[in-house]
């Protein structure tokens, strides 16, 4: 059993690999939440969404988020009417969120919405938000705090960030699942995300931190900071704003509390010994993911990373 | 100024042409909303929405209903997680029920809702919902009783009819300006709608009615029943289940009380004397509207049996 920490654009692709090498019944993923938001009335998750067409063969190659080959006449007319517009949901992803929110409003949680969504959309891995509650990423920047979708995508991460919080973190419970997930698992994963507000969310989730320190299964990480720079999107100011170098040591030390091995990539190698001295093992792969073969490659590379833990667990 | 009372089908067709002969600031249209539903979670509007599309000239010529030349891929992905889908919404016209749920969350009436949507597709009519309480209609038949749509829609109207009742209208209140409209009008239309499921529905608010009997303006009704049956829909089944004979006299008696001329297909003439014996005139013209000129032309005769109704008052 395999269980993945991730959020969603680079954490979607990974996971896409993983089931590739692995059989996807043996495959959970733990999902950020944090970037959830109330949008035309919907309850959007953007994580969780990314992460279920990515596993059901449906997210756009192109954009990355949303489904492929999608429509946008909903949003035309919504233009037209004078509605918000900067987050753009496309004809077929609309049905997800109207089902969703149905679901909610007839009182299931999250995780349950998640699960029958993702079941009748065809995936076989287990996909789990990492709270049923609401917990919302808050990125205080120099025009004020904003939501992390007002940060990410209206404000496209130009606007400075001073800090990141997780409102109402500490009064949220793990998912059904989340905990138990990560204790019996026997190799835990996290997806080249973003630390902070990826991956960030579901460690501020109490028990989820714990959880991994004491887990008997391995941990590895694929670092999304690739020779200084975030993959895509906002994770170097993210990094920066929290004070975490924007480097592998950086990621290394946002996880030093439970990792074991770090994934980076070739070009990094003369920087592995600052991973190194946290007590971090690193291991080499080619981390950005183009084509099918790049996701499948970097899986079988992270699932051998945590066998050499195992091995080497077992002789001590 | 012309107030007219409405449903969806022909009646959005009618209040087209009138909007040709007349201008269109002059034009006020008092909507059935008895058939509103809750669907997918939001708050649809089906006569609403005719009227909107159909002065905007968003109207979908084939259906009849929603906007031209709409998609269904949400409705394909909704299918496909199991939603129901009896019940069809496009894509653009999605956007409408979006925005309509999202303002009366906000706490907008659905008379605020409407009009704010009118004014943003730019129909320069003034479209009233009978009221901005819930009252629905209720179709009782031998399968039990049914909300209007799923008589309408899911059943395709071929379940048998015992009787109509319009749930709340006792506790309901006329939405602002509808009882203002038809006493300050200088002409007054029913449209060629269902006497019982369109007109009916509005006529049970309290204040409506009395309003009719009361106003000082010409009331001219256009017949939806030639020749015995209905133009299109159940109104034939639903006038039986409602006592009515199913004829251009059924359709004089659902409106005894208040009307003074309605307007009757060419091929009714022979049955005119049934009308007039209640005290009721009748003009001709043809009913059926299939061109743009057929409804100026209706339109037109309806205006000229006002304009007639009003000399007569003058002289008398």
């Amino acid at each position: 059993m395999i269980t993945a920490l991730t959020g969603g654009t680079g954490g979607a692709k990974f996971l896409q690999g993983l089931q590739e090498v692995a059989s996807p019944g043996d495959l959970t993923a733990i999902v950020n939440t944090g970037d959830d938001l109330r949008w035309w009335g919907l309850h959007v998750s953007p994580d969780l969404d990314s992460v279920t067409y990515a596993l059901a063969g449906m997210l756009s190659r192109d954009r990355g988020w949303g489904i492929e080959a999608d429509t946008f006449q909903c949003l035309d007319l919504m233009r037209r009417l004078g509605a918000p517009s900067w987050f753009q949901l496309g004809d077929r992803d609309l049905a997800t969120h109207l089902y969703r929110t149905e679901l909610l409003t007839q009182g299931k949680s999250l995780a349950e919405a998640t699960e029958q969504i993702a079941r009748r959309l065809g995936v076989g891995a287990c996909i789990l938000p990492m709270t049923n509650d609401r917990v919302e990423t808050r990125v205080l920047t120099t025009a004020g705090e904003l939501s992390f979708q007002e940060y990410f995508v209206r404000e496209r991460y130009q606007v400075p960030v001073q800090a990141v919080r997780f409102d109402r973190a500490a009064q949220a419970s793990p998912a059904p699942g989340v905990v138990e997930s990560i204790l019996a698992a026997r190799t835990i994963l996290i997806a080249p995300s973003n630390p902070v507000t990826s991956i960030g969310p579901i460690l501020a989730v109490p028990g989820v931190r714990e959880a991994l320190q004491n887990t008997r299964a391995p941990v590895v990480a694929v670092t999304p900071i690739i020779a200084g720079a975030a993959v895509s999107g906002p994770a170097a100011a993210l990094m920066q704003a929290n004070g975490l170098p924007v480097s592998i040591e950086g990621v290394a030390r946002a996880y030093a509390d439970f990792l074991d091995t770090l994934i980076v990539d070739e070009c990094d190698t003369a920087y592995a010994a600052n991973v190194e001295r946290l007590g971090i093992r690193t291991r080499c792969a080619q981390i950005l993911m183009t084509s099918t073969a790049d996701k499948s490659s970097l899986a079988s590379a992270v699932l051998q990373a945590a066998d050499e833990l195992r091995a080497v667990s077992a002789s001590a």
